[in-house]
């Protein structure tokens, strides 16, 4: 591997090139723009590129890959630099890529139900296109106002939607993809059925841009739900509230959301967006925020009823019916702008915990508990019908660095009792920069071998996104 | 490679140590055990293994794949040998490795809504298990009352419940398996979202054997569907049951089972079990079976009779609904045995050719197009929602071989044709032995590239069920 020094020498040696590729209009290497690129939504983390590149096409993006592979420059792709995990900083320099010109919904399939989407645009965007038509994307990231569909296949996001819809590998039928060698070829076709050779397609979700640059996104769409109803439980306890949760799923009942807000958090975020349509009272320890949706109003009229009803069996306090749009609006707000609050009042590392959702409650406890043994704040909420805990940490006067001796035992120590509920370390944010180095408490060697061989097929020269989600061999 | 003589050779000197390993009574190399493996339920494919193993534990298949690696002995396992596409045969010789003896539900996890279980479980056993504590595995083979879960996760098998509820590879969570090289790893963890590194889980589900062996195996269930309804619908126009398929998906319905028959292959299968449940008659060319389920009765009968509405805008004839559990039962026998009555008729390939559920209608036209072109008959039937279509072609004189000359072109032509609109040639059979030679034709040589080279990543001396899907480089 080249030094960063040698890394920029070659970069700028070949910038006439890559002007030559996507045009002079779309290469920088301003500090102004350099430093633009040189953070994502992770915290305190500062990497500058050399240079930043602009493409508009897959061919312009094979040219660039051909030249960077060539010459063993570092590229990292990187789409609306929303991540919380760091995988779109370029640790190494080189060439940072934007797909944010690739920004083109290619074709809205009513036929099929299927939407072919560029990978830079905006997730909600894609998401309000479709639903014009009566159709539905349902993978639905808090970051979904800013962040990119292309980003969301390279973390296989999540969202509250996920716990009765599932997560974006379950909508994405085929990829268009760019090889770190130069090749464009399509994973799959555009089927919802296919049992045609190994499922490079799923390969590339989740992989974080590890392995390819997605250049063209199919999708199927579902018929959008005419309904939705919407619901706040306090509860006394937050165990209570964990119990609750697998207790709705036992019932037979599939939430089409399923959030828990821990009540620092709440009080922290009410505050925040100036809110007070969630009467805080210091009794509570938690809350639940619960959705259904589905095509007949009094079928889930009676169902809210119905999970109602069952949580009366888990100490719970009034339940808050949102009445109308906007209560349900302001309800998803407070929800959406949790991770901000807390992080401004110092909540500092979010991590993304997920476990069988029967184990909630066990993990709950074990994390109050390595908050004193540790010394830190801790506060939860997130998916919990999918069992995906966020989970912040808050130590007065300790600032958050990747190798802060404070958090590191403190996250391993979280990340093994993940691991021995059966969990593992990220739900939907990805491994990225900052959980690489505890990615041995998940995988045995055995694992990490297979990933890094199927990377080295994928990228020989290991240029493309190389030292994200494990250390390269 | 060694040649077949020399893999003989190599086997037979190393018994001893394959009893040693899983005890004498469970290594074979009589003449009668050896022809029981030699085939499946692919047409006249027959292929010898050298020697039979029967292994109990993941732990004993390690030691095998030690030893078979070691010696670089070609190892081929086996489920029930249900398959379609010759996955499961020995044709390089070798050690057969049966699951049979993996048999084990080790656990149904009411509060986790998952199931753990070994793969030499008949899919069927598995749905019954669960549904007594009222939960839910959809996927359904048409042969689940033989095959086992673990050539269901071999081949991403389907069914017709797929259509509302997905194929296997949308239950599978997490996988034991064991490496070629003998390691004994997990690919993931029991949870419901999982961002932490490569979908090692969804790239072992339908590589069909050739990348490990897997033996335990962790799938999420859902809650059984109170209520279902099916009805019978016959058309006097094979295209035009073809185009009613995808109105009903715009409609927005989303029925639990969208099946498509053809006349001729209805008329064969009806003489075949003998039912005269469904009157047939000369002027229709097809029938869909239509199933919807869910909790409300009543919401389902106005579905059902809303979809019935929307389907005489398609020259349909009478609708048939399934009065009571006895007569749903013999409507799914009929679509059942469809496969083995039209076999015996002398439709001998079987083509599971998958397109965008609004392409069928002219996957229809073009399949009889090229029935007339190439002098075969032509029947169809298959998961018409998935656009998942069967197709069987006969031609009389003229017997069935993996090289028939009379074949090839038509076959080729087939598949060029579902390729060209966006589709593959196989939505749940797998390719196996019989379509690799057509592979080309839907992935460009840079994905076959990186499916040789995931192959070598996983099994370095090429031992397991290799000459499966591709050729080895």
């Amino acid at each position: 591997m080249y030094s960063v020094d040698e890394v920029k020498k070659s970069a700028l040696q070949h910038i006439t090139r890559l002007k030559n590729i996507v045009g002079e209009a779309f290469v920088f290497t301003d500090a102004e723009n350099l430093d633009k690129y040189a953070h994502d939504e992770t915290e305190n983390l500062h990497f500058v590129p050399d240079i930043v590149i602009k493409p508009k096409t897959a061919t312009e993006i094979s040219q660039i890959m051909v030249l960077c592979n060539e010459h063993k420059i570092p590229v990292t792709p990187r789409g609306a630099g929303t991540g919380l995990s760091g995988g779109a900083l370029p640790h190494m320099g080189g060439v940072l890529l934007s797909t944010e010109r690739l920004n083109t919904i290619i074709e809205i399939d009513e036929r099929n139900l299927q939407v072919i989407t560029e990978p830079g645009v905006i997730t909600e965007v894609l998401q309000d296109a479709v639903k014009e038509r009566g159709l539905f994307y349902p993978p639905d990231p808090s970051s979904k106002g800013s962040c990119f569909i292309g980003g969301n296949i390279a973390e296989n996001s999540g969202g509250p939607k996920a716990v009765k819809y599932g997560v974006v590998k379950d909508y994405v039928l085929n990829l268009e993809i760019v090889l770190p060698t130069g090749e464009i070829m399509w994973t799959g076709a555009n089927v919802l059925k296919n049992a045609t050779g190994y499922n490079l397609t799923q390969l590339i979700v989740g992989s974080e841009g590890t392995l390819a640059i997605v250049t063209k996104i199919v999708l199927r769409l579902i018929p959008y739900p005419k309904y939705d109803l919407l619901m706040l439980v306090p509860f006394n306890s937050l165990e209570k509230a964990g119990e609750a949760v697998s207790a709705i799923f036992r019932a037979g009942f599939t939430p089409s959301a399923l959030e828990l807000v821990e009540i620092n958090a709440l009080k922290i975020v009410s505050e925040f967006v100036d809110s007070t349509v969630v009467p805080v009272t210091d009794e509570m320890e938690a809350h639940l925020i619960i959705e259904v949706d589905g095509n007949h109003l009094e079928t889930l009229m009676n169902e809210m009823e119905a999970i109602a009803d069952l949580l009366t069996r888990f100490d719970c306090g009034d339940v808050f019916f949102a009445d109308d749009a906007q209560q349900k609006a302001e309800l998803w707000k407070l929800r959406r702008r949790v991770a901000e609050a807390v992080k401004i009042d110092g909540y500092t590392i979010e991590e993304d915990t997920v476990v069988p959702r029967a184990e909630l409650p066990a993990l709950i406890r074990g994390v109050k508990a390595l908050g004193k043994q540790f010394d830190f704040d801790v506060v939860c909420y997130g998916h919990a019908g999918d069992g995906n805990l966020h989970i912040r940490i808050k130590k007065p006067g300790s600032k958050y660095s990747l190798d802060n001796p404070d958090v590191i035992p403190a996250l391993k120590a979280l990340f093994t009792l993940v691991k021995s509920l059966g969990g593992t370390i990220s739900g939907e944010h990805g491994i990225g920069l900052i959980q690489k180095e505890y990615m041995d408490i998940v995988f045995d060697e055995a694992g990490l071998q297979l990933m890094r061989g199927i990377k080295k097929v994928f990228d020989p020269n290991n240029i493309l996104n190389s030292g994200k989600i494990f250390n390269s061999v």
